[in-house]
């Protein structure tokens, strides 16, 4: 069971799945479930969910213990407090695995594993937003042990939100106010300008770039933007899409080449909203978040960030920039 | 050299502090630097900071490589790009040592060096608050290596944040709006509410209460709140200071006694924004942030978290109030 929280002072829905407390622990395992098996192999219980057991290219299934789904938690906190709302914990989770082979990852699956892996996510994202149940479709990926990733199997997850996530509404209320005040979209005008300016630009490719943000929250972010004004996933055509693997490939291998190790972060494909009326509005961005900000030196997210919200660098945006241009590739 | 850099999309400065990457690399030392030690001595370089020589009880010194501070850093990204801004990252950055004991920490260090702490908090927090070029104070502290401690020895830091950092300034509009529509302070009101609710209350003392929040971004997240609507550290009676310190001492050591061992936490002491002009909407609010959500399992704020900005919790806000009152003490 899951339940929707809202907290008054921060105004954003908070979930509180209580099931997942009971999810099997998978820190030491003597096999990868998540490796294809003969299908008579039975069910593979990680993290609570059952991956398929067959051969496989890429491969999609639904958590067993979600973050989402199912009817409301019993409200077991007494009298109701005022301002203080629950709501049902609806909503998706799914697991996205995206290779048979175990020692792979996004830099190292062949081309056209990583292709057809844009595909499954630009299916994924379409599905799930048709759920009623949805408001908002997240495909990401948490890598490394330093971002909470239990099984090294290549595998992302896709949240199907049952509301817009708080940096989403909050990027959605801004961009709609530049479009409004200023008539363009904002990612647009930036994009073009960051061509102009050139120094936080990492890499290019057919219609897309890769860029170091002028203000990153993360050490060594990198935002992947398609050059047209494109949503969402499932609106890139198919020759955007060949592009797009070929660019999420080169980055993680500049990250992998950064501190020669593979550096532990989180993916985030942040697409357009799907419910809101003005459905043209939001530009795609994949932003790669990583958290060392040196070799071996994690970036915690403590009191400054986590508490106050206020991020802190202590490397220019232009010389993380340089550092990924310099990788060998 | 310090910089601030806007970000357009989510509308919150990032604070870029280039000269922090040549900070001393801390981790295996063989003395702590935070001990006092014969004023002869000379000083100790620590994370770039000098710690007082002689003794002392509590001890407050300026971070050698602050976060903020000095001149703006010259703009280093070539042609400037629509919408993106820059401005010094002028601001504070105090560390405070909170006992000359090397291995205590707030629930073990005597009553009355808490309560002198608290009264230093508040000194500095009024000192801070007195630079024109600080806008907001936030006194925390990062305890563990999980958020990124690196010295043992008991010690937290004073920010003086050149702009009111996004966090604080998201909850200052909403408990402005509450104000106006409903004529009340929101804490004032959730607290009362709470009081007669009773679920989440963990621990009372005189004017004080500590309390799992209803909808709660980290797992056993505890808040203490003053029961009279004060603002600030500064704002606190003698009395209702020396409640504090027993309830902090207090609240510490049922966290060290829940999973046997010294839980990782960042304690964030939001006060109020000095400079708003409605200088008493404020409800001062002693944030305590783990982030082991079980013995041994840390959270991680990975995609959801710090991606979408979306919090989840695998247990109930109620459970981890239960479990919080039944530590034996």
């Amino acid at each position: 069971m899951s339940e929707l929280r809202f907290d008054p002072f921060g105004r954003e829905w908070i979930t509180i799945s209580a099931r997942r407390l009971g999810r099997p622990v998978t820190d030491a395992q003597a096999f990868c479930p998540f490796c294809p098996a003969p299908a008579g192999a039975g069910p593979a219980a990680i993290d609570g969910s059952e991956a398929p057991r067959g051969d496989y290219e890429v491969a999609v299934f639904e958590n067993r213990f979600p973050s989402f789904g199912g009817p409301a938690a019993p409200e077991g906190g007494g009298p109701a407090v005022p301002g203080q709302r629950t709501a049902p914990g609806l909503g998706r989770a799914e697991i996205v695995l995206y290779s048979p082979r175990h020692d792979v990852h996004l830099a190292t699956i062949p081309e056209p594993g990583v292709r057809l892996l844009v595909d499954v996510w630009a299916e994924r994202t379409a599905a799930l937003a048709a759920d009623p149940a949805v408001d908002y479709v997240f495909v990401f990926e948490n890598r490394g042990r330093d971002v909470g990733q239990t099984i090294d199997h290549p595998h992302g997850q896709i949240y199907g939100y049952p509301f817009v996530p708080p940096r989403v509404a909050r990027e959605l209320a801004h961009v709609r106010e530049h479009r409004r005040e200023e008539g363009e979209c904002l990612q647009c005008a930036v994009l073009q300008g960051e061509e102009r300016a050139g120094a936080r630009i990492v890499d290019r490719e057919a219609g897309w770039v890769a860029l170091v943000p002028f203000a990153p929250h993360f050490p060594f972010e990198v935002h992947l933007l398609p050059r047209r004004h494109v949503g969402s996933l499932p609106d890139l055509a198919a020759q955007e899409r060949a592009a797009f693997a070929r660019l999420l490939r080169r980055t993680v291998a500049r990250y992998d080449g950064l501190h020669g190790h593979p550096l532990p972060y989180m993916m985030c494909v942040f697409g357009a909203p799907h419910a809101i009326p003005e459905g043209d509005i939001w530009h795609l961005r994949v932003a790669f978040q990583p958290v060392e900000r040196a070799a071996g030196r994690l970036k915690y997210l403590a009191g400054s960030e986590s508490g106050a919200g206020a991020y802190l660098q202590d490397a220019t945006p232009e010389s993380m920039a340089a550092a990924l241009r310099g990788v060998a590739m």
